[in-house]
């Protein structure tokens, strides 16, 4: 372990400006490397955490610099285990390379997680390198090695399906007003609403943060499959009884932890609820999301040259420029203006592609599980987000219990996409005023 | 993934005398590792673990071979990734031969742990493959992996510890009785006194394993620090008031796991229970274990041309020999025997020693953590297993709680032990005794 | 009040034998009866409860004649209440007519229960005051005292209903070991085979007594209906599973509260129990008792006269005389015999009655329930109790769930007790055996 | 019971007018009451209280007055059992003569509670009575029953004190948002601040409305005694750290339930809180309120006459005629002005009396629970209702831990208040003002 050598440069007077802080810091990780005890590490490790939560952003920066320089593996111990391996490839010799090249940092990071909030100061640290890292290309190993530290201890396995509810504590509740990131909860007021008999919550939770949400779900028990967004949220609307209701609308997902970004929950929360679901209400006939196409208006401001051309492409691109107005859809709209854009939307969804999946990251998601892009609904979300990224457009993506499996393998074997007829229909159609091929999405 | 290789080998023949078991338990496992949503992994890790417990001893002997020969890394891709980073020892290269060095087996079994049981259950393979890894070395990749998974897991931060009383369910307290190491509990009747108001019991528990301890402890409250065993053990002792006690004394601490040995639990169980009773109970001012001596007996038997030697060596073998009789102890005993064993024992707890650490593994144990070995009690225990073990002798280890750190310190950096003047006095008359100098231990 | 009179007594020499704790528990009384504060009461409360527990048996004696004297209303007060009321018996003067007849004693009782575990001392008390009632008449007014707060305080609207498992608490199973009064539970192994997937057990708790069972139940997932209880209770037998059961036997009721006698709890138990086994086992047909029939062998004794009248009596007292030895069921048995008693057996559960209910108390509180009388098994409990009361019948008597209500009713309106064909023909085969009207029997 | 003379004249016409929702729920009570059997009462008493919560205020209004005229024991009854208490008025009678009084409307209300939500249902319907018992003075009786229930079911035995902090369920954080009665809680936000590390929150519960606080008090940790209110409500007020306090604060205390109106909590919860906040902050040195002066501003206004009395009386009755401004406090106040009314406050809560009792009913609950008056606060609330009902005076009550019990026993003994020496200097300068002696307060 080569963390001595940052103490040493300390000493030895190259560290001059080196803040007192930092230092210190560094001492107790060294310490806590160090340490055989496993109570005294304890200690230490509460201690050094303590700490690096002090730290203004300025001396986290440098201390970061720290981790990226001093707990990488020796590169002598390195060479020597792998050289040793190409002259024996033995499993033994396969066993030495692989403890010579494990960090120093990951056992410092197991340390760090023996003091208590260990777990969650180091998914906030994760969540701080990952802010930066464009800025800081040199902390990837960093972020690499506390990834494969999160993943490990938020494996599936570990974690608890939650309902969330009027009566769960406020200190929960207060997290999901701050984190929502689909449609903003308005207050306490418009939380309330949405915990109602009617609607349903649900979290998966960690045991060593027990007052965190890792990722949540909103649903709405409705009859009939909704097609607009704003009469579920509105918190005045009259409180349905839920055993009438033949949809669950899974009208919101939200992943609440920065520092666990790419260690993917969402398709387990939301088939694990559609099956509780079903078996609290069996008379639950669909399951289905109502949900944004937020790739979309970006995707048709690319495409205009193509929509352009061919006949008719003059009055198309007339038609579409009237969304230069952020008011458009305030007035009346032009019949053609409505068709026009719900065929483009569903060739979009359908066909503009990257790396043969959706350019459209929502649709990527639904479809990845293994739902079916079921319906477009014009003007389905007429807020502000709404009409700025998707055009006003929601789609609901159901997820058939039975077929799910199925889609979900044909999509990633053969990037089938599953779509009802009546979507498939409209994209053809949107073919057409695209002149496009499937080659030329994106 | 090599994986393949295997059913490759199944169909082609060579396979012939396959149990079916083994080749859909193998299909299982490859289609775990290849399924990329994690819903499904779900189900498939049940299904293969189901399959698992399933096996009888010969199958999974067969299985671990499977795992053994199929699940490493591809040695192309680990001998590729090993000169790239040769050519270039960048932190980018060092990532990409640290994912090249990683094993399937770990992301299968990351897999299993998504499975209800999961973790219980690999903490089971783990005590398989221990049980006979002596007979099948190439078992230890396997091995090396599961450990390098479980330490992750088993996180001193994971951990809860939880005390155990009579309020506790049967079904962790059956566990107790059917674990515990050091001095066997016979029935309810006699769990019910280590639990009364007298007697306190800690263990820790991971929240994946709810109703299984991983480690337990037993205290024992009382006035003056206990010298024997057996009055502690008396079922029908009477019940102390704990509020009069001046002691904590440790009389028994048992790893439960099989599949965690080597991850260490006891110094953290020992210190926290010991502040915790500080807390509760400001006024105990010994915190002193009661322990065995096992290797006693062992080193005595194999001293014995060494203690012949020297004036009175004839003496003291006579007085040895009569150890030989299983009943020795239960007539009048010399008093000359009784100074010589409880002087050879102080001499053998500190100086008998390998590689600088104390012989003796209840020894290294407790003055590893930093307690002092205070007092050595003849016929401290007089049940059988006490006195094949220990010749009868017991030692009480003190954790004085200001000490603790600078003893652990000077034991890991000077393999210094300390001791009470007492002890150090019989262990100065027991040299001659023995003959030996402290280089000669062993 | 007149509690003072006894300290006036006390000092004016007449008490000159009484215990000095008996004064003064009698003085903590009064101080807690006069006490205007609530809080001062609960520690007044303390001390009197725990200066009562600390009675032995002679001085809670002495203590309880205190009650019975000195806690009842002034005769004075209730006379001038009395005669009020009599003048004008409005609304008001009754409720001062009710104010007046509250005896001291129930105020004392209600802030006794402010002590922590008051509930408890007093369910004791009142245990304590019926076993020596007969001694003791003056005693009736405290007991009635007691019945009335407990009645209102052990309201169904207060209890839970809580499955026991091998995961409830040692401190409860233990209780049940101690209770047990139907079929002995030899220890905890037999215990735990009580506990097992195939059988069930339920208990109802009070939030005062949450380590006290009030009454509890168990029940065995069998397939087809028990006739014979000891293969249920056979410690060794396999665990069947219980999702292939489809009859629950309830082998076993116990009311564990001596104190609490005469508040019935069995009859909401067993269906409630009931209940929520078909939904937990929608595939469950029958719910049936096995029972015995603790009257049977007393009635017979009884009854020889008539049973040796009329034709074949000599024959049948013959037959009967065998009972007088022990071990009569050991060696084979004449098949006349067996006709003879499962006969008498069906006409003493269907015909032997005081004031119109079943003489058999197990009869009279199945049928009271709304069971129906569904089958006699020759043999079905040889124990020893079994054989001594019941001649080794045992009954099952069924709840089918659409009968309950209706059974019940014509039960209490007509003393209707329904019985299948089987049973009345049995019964009418014993009429002219037991030589009996209905009106002859007791 | 006369409950069937109700139906009685149901049916004999006279009933044209009763709504048949009256008449089924009679039906239904009558059913109970008749019921043998607890598990058909239970379901007897779901409908029948199903029935009672859809009743509007008429229907209510209907019912109560069947529940006074026909849930009365019969007339004859009691005059019979009066009688025979009057010829032999042995325990024996008067057992009998009590049963007889005993209404069966309380045997009623005790089925009534065996349904979910019966206490609950109970304690609102005694809610429902008191809030129209002026009008209905024939309400008295089924008032009286529950009070007699509900004092019964509410002993302190069956309460317990759970800290309320932001970790509680919304659902009973709503309630006390809803509830507060002291100074009102202005959303999430104020709810937040008060239960922040330097405040802490306790509540009264009962097992069978565990969402349903039945007090509450809200306390502040500061250093000294606070003196004003307005800086501890602030919501942007910065958090202390709570182990610097060394003083208890208690400025808030809310009795939740209407429908327990009569039965005191308060004391109890004052002390047990004390004595919590004792044990977890030992070096607390001062338990106090700040408390209102709700009776000031009323008495001030009736006691013009005699306060004009006496020399500078016309002077004093022109400094008090500024009050009439509601504005009077905004601008710069006379020192006369401020002196006068302190001592006129202080001689308020001295003197100002009926029998025997301060008139004001903060100082009448804290002095009697043994508190001593320490401080008088000028400007201590200018809140709107702080200035119109106590003149924006705040009181300090202190309840030495010490002295508790000694001043609470001298209050009821002697009508004794324990104040400090500078209030009692303040009210005898004040009786000078007050030109009053104490017999003519009120």
């Amino acid at each position: 372990m080569s963390a001595t050598s940052f103490l040493r440069r300390l000493l030895g007077g190259g560290a001059g400006g080196v803040d007192r802080r930092i230092s210190d810091l560094a001492s107790l990780c060294e310490a806590l490397l160090a340490e055989p005890g496993e109570y005294a590490s304890t200690a230490l490790a509460r201690q050094a955490l303590a700490a690096y939560r002090a730290l203004d952003e300025r001396l986290r920066t440098e201390f970061f610099g720290v981790l990226a320089q001093d707990y990488s593996p020796a590169p002598e111990a390195v060479a020597h285990a792998v050289a040793a391996y190409q002259a024996d490839p033995s499993a033994e010799q396969l066993m030495a390379l692989q403890a010579a090249v494990e960090t120093p940092r990951q056992k410092l990071f197991r340390r760090f997680n023996m003091a208590p909030d260990g777990t969650a100061t180091l998914v906030a640290m994760r969540g701080a390198l990952l802010k930066d890292l464009k800025a800081h290309p040199e902390w990837r190993p960093i972020e690499w090695d506390l990834m494969h530290l999160l993943r490990s201890w938020f494996n599936r396995g570990f974690l608890r399906l939650q309902r969330i509810d009027w009566r769960t504590s406020a200190i929960v509740l207060e997290k999901l007003i701050q984190y929502e990131a689909v449609h903003a909860i308005h207050g306490w007021r418009d939380l309330r609403r949405r915990l109602e008999a009617d609607r349903r919550c649900f979290a998966f939770f960690h045991p060593q943060l027990p007052d965190e949400p890792i990722i949540f779900i909103e649903v709405a028990l409705v009859r009939g499959m909704s097609a607009q967004v704003q009469p579920l949220l509105d918190v005045a609307s009259p409180v349905a009884p839920p055993a009438e209701a033949d949809c669950a609308v899974f009208y919101s997902i939200t992943n609440c932890q920065e520092g666990l970004r790419g260690i993917s929950f969402g398709n387990q929360l939301i088939k694990q609820v559609a099956e509780d679901l079903k078996r609290e209400f069996p008379h639950l006939r669909r399951f289905a999301t109502l949900s944004p196409v937020p790739g979309f208006r970006r995707w048709l401001q690319k495409s205009r040259v193509r929509v352009s051309m061919g006949s008719g492409g003059d009055e198309r691109l007339a038609l579409l420029a009237r969304l230069a107005d952020p008011a458009w859809h305030l007035g009346e709209i032009p019949e053609a203006l409505e068709k026009l854009l719900t065929r483009l939307c569903a060739w979009y969804l359908l066909h503009a592609r990257q790396d043969g999946e959706p350019l459209d990251p929502v649709a990527r998601f639904h479809l990845g599980n293994g739902a079916a892009l079921e319906r477009i609904n014009w003007m389905g979300d007429s807020s502000e987000q709404g009409m700025s990224r998707s055009a006003g457009m929601m789609v609901n993506y159901v997820y058939w219990l039975a077929d799910v499996e199925r889609n979900h393998e044909r999509y990633f074997r053969e990037h089938h996409i599953a779509a009802s007829p009546q979507v498939e229909k409209l994209a053809r159609e949107g073919a057409a005023a695209a002149q496009a091929d499937k080659g030329a999405a994106g």
